[in-house]
């Protein structure tokens, strides 16, 4: 059975109130009568109940993790990354599906019967509406892969998407490729709407490329093997595509492969993730790099920040991108 | 702002206690009572915290799914089933990372620190010495793809490896392989311990097929594709590997690939699981189906059925698995 306060306090011979204001954070105790406490709650095989202490404090301990795609291996390196970021730092992590969901106030509703103490949305197909409600609600809010600006009004941490979709064009552009095409995640996706302007933008600066692009219903195998079916139905080919994401390139190259079509030779791929997935010798996608460790690890950082300074200024966070040669590009001429 | 209990209950003209015991599962208030206290909370917006309400309860409505393989794609599914489970339940997923991690005991002490109400143990590479040191600490725990008994002391929901190891001795002798291995998972894991005797003791009753054996360092890409590389260096190959589970498959297939050898023309391959990838064309791999929904949903409604009743009798729910057909072995003579 479980330890109780009330034991320790005894073991010890302080008062319990002392024994609470050993466990909390930034509570005043000396340091002789915090080892003493110490010793007595590991004699007895003591653990700080998060419960017990969340009634001290006020904190739960507990932040939430949103995601709304499961269909997408990336999201298993984010689960990862955001259980053991959170464990080190004696925190708790709470997964929040809000797959299907497309109103900002239910979530919020369940977040606040949830009791967290801070929420990173970790999605770029949630409207920045979501993130927005949040910070509206009070609660302490991350966005993850989210659109930044240079004026944040809430903390995002990512990427440049246009900027990367500059770097694909410049990457097909060097290979040669004429006609090329974006084949992107939901239209309504900020991230896909990004990388399809830099794209666009940087590859009008090229003469003689024609440029084309359609966008799958999500991003997930199923959708990019169905966009490349739908395309590949109707014409021929680009001789390159920047897809939207590493999972849609997959589903694209299936699509491809069952169309007897041969990836470099006869088409060329690049996504973006660079996902653990991507350079498996089965798939070996080209792609550009998003760095997922550093913007989860960035994300809980500055989440746990926020619970401590509730007004801090919203900021905005990116970390560089970089281009992954595999095999589905053909080489630079 | 949070809506207090106390504002609610000034609304509604009760006391706070009638408040609490509206919002408490199983607590007495009339009818006429609920619906006014109702009527309040919702023309306040009121939503019961969970904290808030665990004071009343004892619960805190937490259930922990501990996990220690986030390299292995079929984490993705249990996640999103887990988490759908529990929300459609009112309760909230925690997650709980024990990558790495060897000593019960420490998982104990994290584990009360969490303060769950109940645990899922979703593994079949964490010893059963987990599971069993989460029941002697009395928390309501249910071990998920673990190794079952005619007399389980745990409650266990899965499936019976012994009998897949057999469905899939019968496949490949049916097709007329003679020279079969089995390349399990780690040689700890229960699941490769008795998905490999099943194996083995199908195939001694058919005369003349040769079989073999070894263990990947885990059930995971990179040790599936690690291990058929020591074979192929050492070796022929096999006529057909019987693998771990699917993600080892995959690794297996790359190697094999990378070797020039082709499935299912020179090697076959049937894997474990059905996970989601399994069907994608670039993979299109030949397993046996792991009912996994079935499987989660059902450890769900039991640890919530153990939070209620901790004395319950353990009990071993199994599900029947079956071969799904793909391309990756070659077709019955």
């Amino acid at each position: 059975m479980n330890v109780t306060l009330k034991e320790v306090a005894e073991r010890a011979g302080v008062s319990r109130s002392t024994v609470s204001r050993t466990f909390t954070h930034g509570a005043s105790v000396s340091d002789k009568t915090r080892r003493r406490v110490q010793k007595a709650a590991e004699d007895l095989g003591y653990s700080v109940n998060a419960l017990a202490s969340s009634l001290t404090t006020g904190r739960t301990k507990l932040i939430g993790l949103i995601s709304n795609n499961f269909h997408n291996p990336i999201f298993l390196e984010v689960f990862d990354l955001f259980t053991r970021g959170l464990q080190d730092r004696g925190l708790r992590p709470l997964l929040v599906n809000l797959s299907n969901e497309t109103d900002p106030a239910n979530s919020v509703r369940m977040l606040r019967q949830y009791s967290v103490d801070g929420v990173i949305v970790a999605s770029s197909t949630l409207p920045p509406s979501f993130a927005e409600a949040f910070k509206e609600a009070r609660m302490p809010v991350v966005h993850s892969f989210g659109r930044w600006g240079s004026s944040p009004r809430i903390h995002v941490v990512g990427i440049d998407n246009a900027e990367c979709g500059r770097m694909a064009a410049r990457t097909l552009a060097a290979r040669g490729y004429r006609r090329v095409a974006f084949l992107g995640g939901p239209e309504s996706a900020t991230s896909t709407q990004d990388r399809q302007k830099g794209f666009f933008d940087e590859l009008a600066k090229h003469r003689g490329i024609a440029v084309s692009h359609s966008y799958a219903a999500a991003y997930s195998f199923d959708a990019g093997y169905a966009e490349m079916r739908r395309l590949l139905a109707e014409a021929r080919p680009a001789e390159a595509y920047f897809c939207g994401d590493d999972v849609l390139s997959i589903g694209v190259l299936a699509a491809l492969q069952e169309a007897e079509l041969a990836v470099p030779h006869d088409v060329g791929i690049i996504g973006l993730n660079d996902m653990a997935m991507a350079r498996w010798e089965n798939i070996n996608l080209t792609t550009i790099h998003q760095p997922i460790r550093e913007i989860i690890i960035s994300s809980i950082e500055l989440v746990v920040a926020t619970v401590d300074q509730p007004d801090r200024h919203p900021e905005a966070r990116l970390f560089p991108c970089r281009i992954v040669e595999r095999g589905t590009l053909r080489p630079l001429p």
